[in-house]
């Protein structure tokens, strides 16, 4: 069992981030098939989710959105006082179940995949667990 | 390995539907007895998710909380102005993952499976893979 | 094909419970060394994430935040009144994926498991499911 790692360098204290091509070549290096693959954030402050990938406009109006429901200045007791990051990434999630037919991400006409980072900028990595299901169901 | 579809008509702009039963038809197609399933929602402005299965008002009550949270009309940059749809179906997420024990999905006795609509009313789709875990752990 | 279950017992309406080291014991007790674990919350007012480990007071931080925005009192149509708490579990979610190596769960340096009770005090549970893939990819 292999664990693939993409290392992933943000650049902004709050930035979405398109990842679906380094995901799908993880895929063909793994050689598989057919299956389905875990995306995994091994971080709290940051999460991973899909989203539209045709008018980059989406991605603004997402980090908008989520900023006036969890503002980052706050009253929060967390020394750290990145709360809010930790808050987002919750309500984003950790990680993404995605299937693979054929060695492609089978994703809506409209989706890709995205790293949110919520306290950057940081190095962040992402693990990849590939499961073949080939000859088994 | 085969990946089960469910057609979802849905018939306003936001609306949650019980697809419970529609799931546990396909497992039963697919003469898995033991393992899980993955749902997953091929689209970016509608998810899937868990809820309560007795009261239907919780579904009026979810929807208005969200509504409250996320206003479907903002100051948003995206051309098609449904980025709050976007927004919901994010943090609905759009996969579930379900256990399966003896052809059947195990659920809580208050749960159900729920399609989330946010930008309807469209014709829509369920991606279903029944992963068999008998004789293998 | 083994369905494991940990017991919560949950002491105040909304609380934030570390569950890593019950969930690690789980995969100790399997016997299953590589692969993933599905950690699924059977309940409607309670939901399942990943959080920081460090400093208590990003719990105290976390349940404050979703309060703000989803108050516990409110214009609510359901007649338990609880439905704050079914908003609050599906933005948290009901299922984790974990990926495992050599017995141990792979979690990043400041990750934990945390159970999340929005509607306690109550019993509750959380169902684990081990799935083996030792010898397959």
């Amino acid at each position: 069992m292999e664990i693939y790692e993409i290392e992933i360098k943000t650049s902004e204290r709050e930035e979405i981030i398109d990842i679906t091509n380094d995901v799908q070549e993880i895929i063909l290096k793994s050689g598989i098939k057919n299956g389905f693959c875990i995306l995994f954030v091994p971080h709290t402050t940051a999460g991973i989710t899909i989203n539209e990938n045709a008018d980059p406009s989406v991605k603004k109006d997402i980090l908008k959105i989520f900023d006036k429901l969890i503002p980052y200045f706050g009253d929060y007791q967390h020394i750290e006082g990145n709360s809010a990051a930790h808050a987002k990434s919750i309500i984003t999630g950790f990680s993404q179940l995605i299937m693979i037919k054929n060695k492609n991400l089978i994703l809506g006409t409209w989706q890709g995949i995205y790293f949110n980072e919520y306290d950057g900028p940081r190095n962040r990595k992402l693990l990849i667990q590939i499961i073949n299901i080939e000859n088994k169901n």
